[in-house]
C-alpha cells in the first residue's frame, strides 16, 4: 500500500454508502465535508467556512434577482414584544409554540416577553403601518437576510435546526392582483435559481389549505424529490391578501383619496435548499457541488517528485491565470500526498481537479478529471494544453453544470407517478415512491384520510389536466391536479 | 412662491442646524434621511433601504479587503449556553450585564439559560477547540457577518442600540508573533476603509489596560473626531494572547509535536462607524454621503415642462448608459415639483444631481451639481455634456470624495492639541476641545484622576516622541504619547 492509499482509506470509509442509509451518508458528509459543526448549543448548527461559501453563492444568485426585480434589503430586528405577535391570530397560533422567549436583559426581569423572531411579518406589518401614508409609497418590495430561530426538537444539518439564516422578502401594494403577480414573480425566481444555480428541479405550486403559512391567503412553494423519495419544500412565497394589513392597521390614502388596506407578500428562501442540493448530487465519494455554487469550482493539485518545486510554481501561476478569468480556483500544496488530496477533494464536491506532474509541467499540459463522472468513463479525464486551460474549464463546468441537473431531472421523471388506480396511489405514497400525481377533490377531510393512512402530504397543487375527472384518493369529483408525497 | 418652493420649505426646516445641538441635528437626520426607523421593540431600529444600501457598500469595502487578506466568513449560533460564558473570567465580568437571556423555549422552561451572544469569542474558542490539533490546522483565518445584543438604556441609531449589526472576525495562530501580526493587520484595514471608503480621518494605536476588550492581552482601535469634540471609538482589534485559548482549551501539536495553547485575536467593525460619518460629514441641508459609500451616487431629475415627456426619456436613456459603466444612479421622475426633489435627494446626502431641463435636452447636456459645494461656490454647477458624462462623472465623484476627507483631515487636525501644560490640559478635556495629545505616564490611577476631573480617557496610546518626557497630567515620567477625549 503506498502512502496515498494509506491516507485515503480513512476519509473514503467514514462515509457509509448513501442508498444503504440516507440519512447516515447525509450527516456524515456534511461533518466531514466540513460543511458544518454541531454547536455547543442544542439544536444549533456552525456553519463552516466551506457551508458559507456554498451559502454566499447562493446568496448572491438571488439577490441579484431581486435587486434585478426592484427589491431593496433592509434590515429589522431579531426581537419581537408579545402583545404585538399576538395580533394575527393565525399567525400567534402557528407560531408561538416554536418561539423562544427572552425574559431578563441584563439583571433586569423584563415585564414582557419578547420573541426571538420565527419570522418578521409581525414588526414589518408595524413598520409598513408608519411607512406607508399615500399610493405613492407603494409598492414596497424589502428583503431581509437574516437568523431566524424556531424552538425545534431534532435536528438535522441546513434540513431543521433551532436557528437557520434565510431571505425574507416583505412587499405592499396597492391591489390583490398586484400582490398576487409579486407572489408569483419570486416563486419563478425560486424555481429558476433551484434549477440552474443548484441544479435541482422542482414542481411549483400552490399549497392545499392545510399546508399554507399561518396568515396566508394562498401559499405557493418550489418542492424538490430526495433519493428516499421525500419531497423537500424548499422555497415559499406568500399572497397574504389583507390578513396582516387588518391586524397591524396598514392603509394607504388611492388616488381616489378614499382609505385602503395595502395588500402584502412574504417569501423565503433558506439554507435548507443546500440540505436539498446535497442530498440530490452526493454520491458515495461524497460531495458533489454544482459548479455555480462551489466556493472552489476547481482545485489544483501538483504531483511533486522529491525536491522539483516546478509543479507548484505552475499550479501557483495557473491559479493566478484561472482567477484573473474569474476561476474560483485553489491550489493544494499541502504537505500531503497527492492520492489523499484526491479524495479529500472529491469528497468535498469540487468539480474539478487539475493535476500538474512533471509530464504536465514538461509538455505544458494540465491533466483535468471531473468529479461528476466515474474513473475510466468517457470525459472523466483529460490532458488540457496550457493555452486552451481557460476556455476548456469554462465549458467542462458548465458541461457538469448542465448534466448534473439533467441527471436529477431524470430521476424526478423516473420518480413521478401520474395514477389513476386509489389501491396503487395510497401504495405508492405509503411506500415512499416518489411525487404522485393524482386528480384531487381539494377536500381537507381527504386530504387528512390520505396523510393518516399514508404519512403522504399535498406538495403542491395545479390546474386539473383534464375537466370531469374524479378524485383518485376519494371518488369525489376532482377540483385540482395535486402531487402527494412524503416530505421533510 | 412656486410651487417647488413651498414643498421645500417642510423639508428644510424639520432638520435643527447642526451646530447648535448636534444631537437633535444626528436624530433628526438619520430619521428623516430614511436611514433608519424606530423599532417596536426597545432600544432597538429598523435599518430601512437607505441605510441598508449604505451598510453594503461597507461590507463590501470591508469582505473583499478580509478575503484578499485570507479570510473566510462563517456563521456562528446567536444562542450561548450561561456554563460556557463563564469560562473566561474577565470577558463574563465585563458582558454579564449586558447579555438578554433566554429562558424558555416552545412552553418548555429551560434548565440553562441561554444568552443572545453580546460577541462571538465564546462560541468560536469552544469550535476551535474542536477544528484544532495539528500545527497544518493553523492559522484559522474566519471572519462572521451578524447581529448581537448589548442590553442598553439609551438608545441612539447607529451609535448605541440594544441590537446591531456588526463583523466579528476570529483567528487562532501557532505563535504570539503571529497573533500580534494579525491584529496590526486588521487595525490597519479599519484605518484604511475609514479614511479611503468613509473618508473620516482617524487615530489608530493600543488602548490602555481601562479601555481594553474584556479577556483580551492588547486592545487596538480607531479613533475619530466628531463636531462637538467627542471621539468615536470605530473598530477594535484584540490580540488575545492565550487567554481564551486557556479557558476553551485551544491546543495543536506543534512541528517539535509538544502541545500547545494558540494565539487568538478578534476584531469588529459595525454599524457605529456610519454614525460616525453621518456627523462628520453632514451639514445644515442634511446627510452628505461618501461617494464609495453612496447607494446612489447621482440621481437624475427631469424638468418637465407641460406634457412634453423627453427630458423623462432622456433621464432613463442617461442611467442605463450610466448604469452599463458601473456607476449607481437614479431617476427621480415621480410625481412632485423638481424644487421638492433637489431638497430631498441634498438632505439624503446623494453626492451628484443632474438635471435634465429643455435646455439641456436641446442642447444634448446635463446640468451637474455638487452636494458637496454651496449655491454658488465655484465647480458647484457644471453643463456638461452627454459625450463627456461618464468620464466627468468619474472625476467628479473622486473629487467629491476626496475633499469631504481633506475637510474631514483638516477639522481634525485644527482639534487635535499638542499639550505641555497641565492647566491647559485639564481645561481642554474637561471644555471638550478635542483630541488632547501628551506624555502620558500611563498609570491607572492618573488615568481615573483625568477621566473623574473632566470626562476624558485615553483614545490611543503611540510611542513617546521624545525620550525624558514627562506625563503632562500628573508629572510622574511619560512613557507613552496619549490622545485624551471625551467620548461617544
Amino acid at each position: 500500500m503506498s502512502d496515498a492509499e494509506e491516507q485515503l482509506e480513512p476519509l473514503v470509509t467514514e462515509i457509509p454508502p448513501k442508498a444503504d442509509d440516507l440519512s447516515a451518508w447525509y450527516t456524515a458528509v456534511t461533518l466531514k465535508a466540513e460543511l458544518v459543526s454541531y454547536a455547543p448549543v442544542r439544536g444549533c448548527v456552525v456553519l463552516r467556512p466551506y457551508g458559507f461559501g456554498i451559502w454566499e453563492n447562493l446568496q448572491k444568485a438571488l439577490d441579484e434577482r431581486f435587486k434585478a426585480t426592484g427589491h431593496e434589503n433592509a434590515y429589522f430586528p431579531l426581537l419581537i414584544p408579545e402583545h404585538l405577535l399576538r395580533k394575527e391570530a393565525e399567525h400567534v397560533e402557528g407560531f408561538a409554540p416554536e418561539v423562544a422567549w427572552v425574559t431578563q436583559g441584563g439583571q433586569e426581569k423584563l415585564n414582557e416577553r419578547l420573541a426571538i423572531r420565527p419570522t418578521s411579518e409581525v414588526t414589518v406589518g408595524v413598520m409598513y403601518a408608519k411607512w406607508i401614508q399615500s399610493h405613492r409609497d407603494l409598492p414596497i418590495l424589502i428583503n431581509q437576510w437574516a437568523n431566524v430561530v424556531r424552538w425545534e426538537k431534532a435536528t438535522r444539518p441546513f434540513l431543521r435546526t433551532m436557528e437557520f439564516l434565510w431571505q425574507e422578502g416583505h412587499t405592499a401594494h396597492a391591489s390583490a392582483a398586484e400582490a398576487r403577480e409579486e407572489t408569483l414573480r419570486m416563486l419563478e425566481i425560486y424555481r429558476e435559481v433551484a434549477q440552474d444555480v443548484v441544479g435541482v428541479p422542482v414542481y411549483a405550486g400552490k399549497k392545499s389549505a392545510s399546508e399554507r403559512f399561518p396568515g396566508a391567503v394562498e401559499t405557493f412553494s418550489i418542492e424538490a424529490l430526495m433519493p428516499d423519495g421525500k419531497a423537500l419544500q424548499s422555497g415559499t412565497s406568500h399572497d397574504l391578501g389583507q390578513n396582516f394589513s387588518k391586524a397591524y392597521d396598514i392603509t394607504f390614502a388611492d388616488v381616489d383619496q378614499t382609505t385602503k388596506h395595502v395588500f402584502t407578500t412574504s417569501w423565503g428562501m433558506s439554507w435548507r435548499m443546500l440540505g436539498g442540493m446535497i442530498m440530490v448530487h452526493g454520491d458515495d465519494r461524497g460531495l458533489r457541488l454544482p459548479p455555480r455554487l462551489a466556493p472552489i469550482e476547481a482545485v489544483i493539485v501538483p504531483i511533486v517528485r522529491g525536491s522539483d518545486s516546478q509543479a507548484v510554481e505552475q499550479s501557483h501561476q495557473i491559479a493566478q491565470a484561472l482567477r484573473a478569468d474569474g476561476f474560483r480556483v485553489r491550489v493544494d500544496d499541502r504537505d500531503y500526498t497527492p492520492g489523499w488530496k484526491y479524495s479529500e477533494w472529491e469528497m468535498r464536491g469540487v468539480p474539478i481537479r487539475l493535476e500538474i506532474g512533471p509530464r504536465d509541467v514538461q509538455s505544458n499540459s494540465v491533466t483535468l478529471v471531473r468529479r461528476d463522472k466515474s474513473k475510466g468513463e468517457e470525459g472523466a479525464k483529460a490532458s488540457v494544453s496550457r493555452g486552451e486551460l481557460a476556455r476548456r474549464l469554462r465549458s467542462e463546468l458548465d458541461d457538469v453544470q448542465r448534466g448534473m441537473y439533467q441527471q436529477a431531472q431524470a430521476f424526478l421523471q423516473a420518480h413521478t407517478y401520474s395514477v389513476d388506480d386509489r389501491e396503487r396511489f395510497f401504495a405508492l405514497c405509503e411506500s415512499r415512491a416518489g411525487m404522485v400525481d393524482i386528480p384531487f377533490c381539494n377536500r381537507a377531510d381527504c386530504e387528512a384520510n390520505v396523510k393518516q393512512r399514508t404519512t403522504a402530504t399535498t406538495r403542491v397543487l395545479r390546474e386539473l389536466r383534464e375537466g370531469g375527472a374524479v378524485c383518485v384518493a376519494c371518488g369525489e369529483p376532482a377540483t385540482v391536479q395535486a402531487y402527494f408525497a412524503q416530505t421533510y
